[in-house]
């Protein structure tokens, strides 16, 4: 079936609209297969039934790529994990594109195959040693033939346009997608300039995913569509954000929440949310529409349902949903009946049952503001004492 | 390898603890597997490999009973659902029965088949009639051989106890679970009267499930046990609440939320919610205890680790979870780090990132509250028409 | 002036609605005059310009009633206040009813010489005791010949029917209201017997007032209605309420917030709030209808506007101030001036501006729930060791 | 007492911290005596002793200046407030500067004459009438001889220099204060350009007032300095904000939000807002420090005494404030004695008792937004018809 699937540059080229599926990563961790804290896919060749099952529920909701379950699967992170693995990384990353593979056969899929950010990196390695652990990634998606490959989750545009160096070498396409924001990397390189060193590489497409919410990626996208068109370049773009609302978080995005990683549920995007991120990705010529950590399935059903016009099709999880909730309209309860449209749930504004907790937090970033802080109050004392006696004294009067 | 399991009874009288599943109908409609509005569980018959799949999931989070998928099973509402299905009443009941079974024998849980409220009742059919419908789907579970039964759901003690009566039948051990609160019954029956009745009429074990938070729940069942012990009687209790924080809902629970069922997200209890939830019922001497709508396979997985020391047992998918967030350990960033560890968990109270919404709704009764706000309103614009009299003379003073 | 105007007890026998007037203790703290934690009114004594402007403002605004500023104004609690005062007790007493008759002859108002509970009854001094403290502010009251008494802010019955005693000495008109809610005073007895206590001593009008929010307030009135009414007993009711949201508190009312007293500007009442408290009060057949603590003269405005039709006239300050908001009719914005009507303001969920901040509290008693506290924790550390060890068997496997 | 008092630019020139007053507009509308809507200052003539008593209020509570309450008192605002007024614009201004002098040589404070922005500028009135128009009322305070002047609430530069130039002809100090906030005038044009025509105009001290909350005006001034350090000239600085929070508000500041005017209350600073606010303006060189709409004395006195160190002395009201809430030393209850301390008030996150309001609210600017979302929706509409076709053909599949 594959060959005669068109591939991921002929559908963006053609202005097609891809929709990407959910995370893997937080989806499993709460169907009991991932670890949170390490985060790494060893279920592909432990528990194939469950990750086979969650590609099949996003082919279902209307992905039209399975990218394969290979975050962190990179061998330095493997071997950082903390309990030993029963598996080598070249078995899990085997495994997991077969699992990719045979369900985007089920549909009109394509299968791409997925490299992350490296401790190696973070360790200060060269550009020889961190390029060397990816090629061992890159040679098990060469031999497995993925449809495209995707260089993702990266903090530092410096690592990006390595691993686009290096997944070049294989002539697939390749998408380049950094975990920022608008306020840009870790050292605080622009969105546009990011954009701009990953064409320049070779990206095809680029674009953002994890760390901030839809509208936030939505954003850092648009800045880099408009670095890369003022530059002259071409690319395509993609979009794959957090389905949590984080209208709180400093630069490093969610991590720095104090609820990252076990307090997130408050923040889980509704359905609608979703609906109106795909049309404000699609509005900013945003094509390549997905998502990341905290997608379930219904959340990339939502964002192809926005778009189905676009595309001229409804997922086939759609024969389980409404238009708009229109599914109500069966309940025995009239007050019910009458949430059966569009403009009740767009114009909702969901309590949070929680009258106890606040709606925004402070970012959590220990290293930063703990001294500062300190400093802030040992000068305070001081003057509190002065003014402690003056209080003292008018006390007296 | 099911002859050799102690039965749901035994495991009770022994003072076991028994950890249900999660909640099938809200799960596998975000998964695209069921339509909200019908809610009914022809999924089973349909798509089996990922009904299969959340029973394994549930096994694997610390789960003792597999209920069947059998929700809304019965007939009538079946032919109710607006759109034809595929496949009969007893295929689909008979599916869900295979799945339980087969998912059970993969570890120590034994498989309850499921009946709740029908159609039929609430339009007012005979008792004969009801319990001739009610009668079609325990002949599968008798043909399919179940461990024991659940009456659940049930909104008015009088069809509980019908179903009570019917499941009786069988000889089998019977459970029967009302989805009220403390405020008990449609009619106003207490959760005392509504507990005593059951227990008169057959049922081994007696509790609440659905339409309100765990807390709600377990007050709920407490109100039974105080009910049921001074009547003389004697019982087991259980306890299946939603994974919805819902301090502000009325007497009919969740469905009057203006929230249900598609803007629910920020209500999700977090894992550490569970935790206080499973300790809550434990000390109130609830042993069967699972959850209900909202629960995913990590709310069962919290269930099973806040009393894995009671029941001398971690669940398997705790090998992919640390204790109280240990996993975090491994983190890179410091002030993460310092997130693994018990007192920060549980003394969160994690924001919902939507600062234009509020923390609770007014249930939306429009049945009731709507034709006496008309009221109040008529009767105020006429002296509004008074004051402004007033005022305009004023203003001309 | 004053013989020429009818008593409390004419108005009320006639049916008419009586306007108290607002917090004095509270309004002149955030002006300057009274401090925190004491509480103490020497201002009267000390700054009775300030005293008299807020006295003017409120009958401005519409109160029928001018209470003498005299709260905690008898001798034992005022030798207890920290700094030592300039001025006697009987010299503070005297100041405040000379300030109120100078005020209540501008208009058409009485002055109410009022007690409350005091440092004596909780030391639990004797009954004669209590009485004899008591007396030497009622001495003061004779002297100056104000036209009716409040015994006022009683949280245990005991007291207050000791006060109705000793203020029915006098001949006057006796108001009775405690700072209780629907749970009734310290000791658990309920509104409505605490009602019947204080009709019986005497009391021709009860009521409560402080501690807790307007329509907690009413309700408690309510009960205290219904008990009198059970009884054959006769009454009028009063309510003088604080303006501020309090769903969150427990039997001991405001105090036991954590917001109390510095930072309650979350949840002072709007004026709309304070419309539905005057229609709320006035339909349950309360008919002396004031405020308490955070009551500002725009608050009695309101009061008196709500109820204008019903009492046949506007405020004095209503020369300032629109129906409904009319005022804004003449903004230069026109997304103002659609503001000047009453859906808009009946229908505003006003925001905090505070999106760190909660929307409720738990009420700190240390006394009642540290040591509860401590010994869930105790217990719970146990197993948590237990649990620990389970978790890194799991974790070697 | 006048003669030997130092000036405005002495005190600033010798580096003093000058507290201002608070917000009269709002403070007396509370009070019953400003009318919402015209917002005009009247009550100077006709209400002297209300006026009087808030300049008392605010003297007492430390500030140093007393501003006329001649806000929106040029002939041209006042002619346009809907009700005839019984006093005249040159006997509304005199009364004004009377009271703030009668109050000012009670202590330590100066009397500032202020002037506002005009209806004649809004209606495109020229230069010369403008101009003429505040000339009249500084006659006033010319006569009166005021002993220095503020152009004040204005939100256009060119307007603000304007008066500059008509303040400059009397000889004496001026100060400029605009409401406007980061984004700058009405024009956009940025603060650190408004800031170098003002002064480059001839004001001596530069700032902004009212419409953003403390934080939002400090950062707005240190951008002003930033610019006027940048071009080379010198200047002091003030800075009068809103006793409100208003995190949610655009470039036009609070009056935009849903909540303005009569909805305010849950916004209202907590004094402890006030000592982070004044100890952030003082960190930041602006010497000139006091408050605008929203300010109560206690929020001045807060003000005051944060920075009492500095000043050296304690404001007068002080003698009726604990520090940091060391008055509830004195409580009866230990866990209100508890919150005696700095950190328990500086740390506290107060709640709304408002669980059905969200925190933030969207600004209302209908001319903007509503045809911009009825174009939205149209668009959308024609879509959704689409979509309902395929969900309808979908459906009978």
């Amino acid at each position: 079936m594959a060959p005669s699937k068109k591939g991921i540059l002929e559908r963006l080229d053609a202005g097609e609209v891809v929709i990407g599926d959910g995370g893997f990563v937080f989806a499993l961790e709460k169907r009991g297969y991932v670890k949170a804290g390490p985060w790494t896919p060893e279920a592909a060749a432990e528990h194939p039934e469950a990750v086979r099952q969650l590609h099949r529920e996003f082919l279902r909701a209307g992905a039209n790529v399975m990218q394969t379950f290979t975050f962190y699967a990179s061998d330095d992170k493997l071997e950082n994990r903390g309990n030993k693995l029963t598996f080598t990384g070249a078995q899990i990353n085997e495994a997991a594109c077969d699992l990719a593979r045979e369900v985007a056969n089920e549909g009109d899929a394509l299968v791409a195959g997925g490299v992350c950010q490296t401790p190696s990196y973070l360790s200060c390695k060269s550009e020889t040693e961190v390029k060397a652990i990816l090629k061992k990634q890159l040679d098990v998606f060469t031999k497995k033939n993925v449809d495209f490959l995707i260089a993702e989750y990266f903090e530092h545009v410096e690592e990006a346009v390595w691993a686009v160096e290096v997944l070049k070498e294989t002539g697939k396409p390749v998408a380049a997608s950094m975990c920022i924001g608008p306020e840009g990397d870790m050292h605080g390189v622009s969105p546009a300039e990011c954009a701009v060193r990953l064409v320049k590489a070779g990206a095809q497409i680029v674009g953002v995913n994890c760390h901030f919410d839809p509208m936030t990626c939505v954003k850092a996208v648009k800045m880099m569509k408009e670095g890369v068109e003022k530059a002259g370049l071409k690319a395509h773009y993609m979009v794959q954000p957090l389905a949590y609302h984080t209208p709180d978080c400093n630069c490093q995005g969610f991590i720095d929440l104090p609820e990252f990683p076990f307090g997130l549920e408050p923040r889980i995007l509704s359905r609608w949310d979703m609906h109106k991120y795909a049309r404000e990705a699609f509005n900013a010529g945003i094509h390549f529409i997905g998502g990341c950590c905290g997608f379930e399935p219904y959340h990339i059903r939502a964002v192809a349902e926005e778009l189905a016009v676009e595309r001229g099709v409804l997922p086939a999880a759609s024969e389980k949903h409404g238009n708009w909730g229109a599914g109500l309209e069966m309940h025995t309860k009239p007050w019910v009946r009458a949430r059966a449209r569009r403009d009740y749930w767009e114009n909702l504004k969901p309590a949070s049952g929680r009258p106890l907790c606040p709606s925004m937090s402070a970012p959590d970033s220990w290293g930063v503001t703990k001294g500062h802080k300190d400093l802030v109050q040992q000068k305070e004392a001081t003057s509190q004492d002065q003014l402690k006696q003056l209080f003292d004294r008018s006390k007296s009067h």
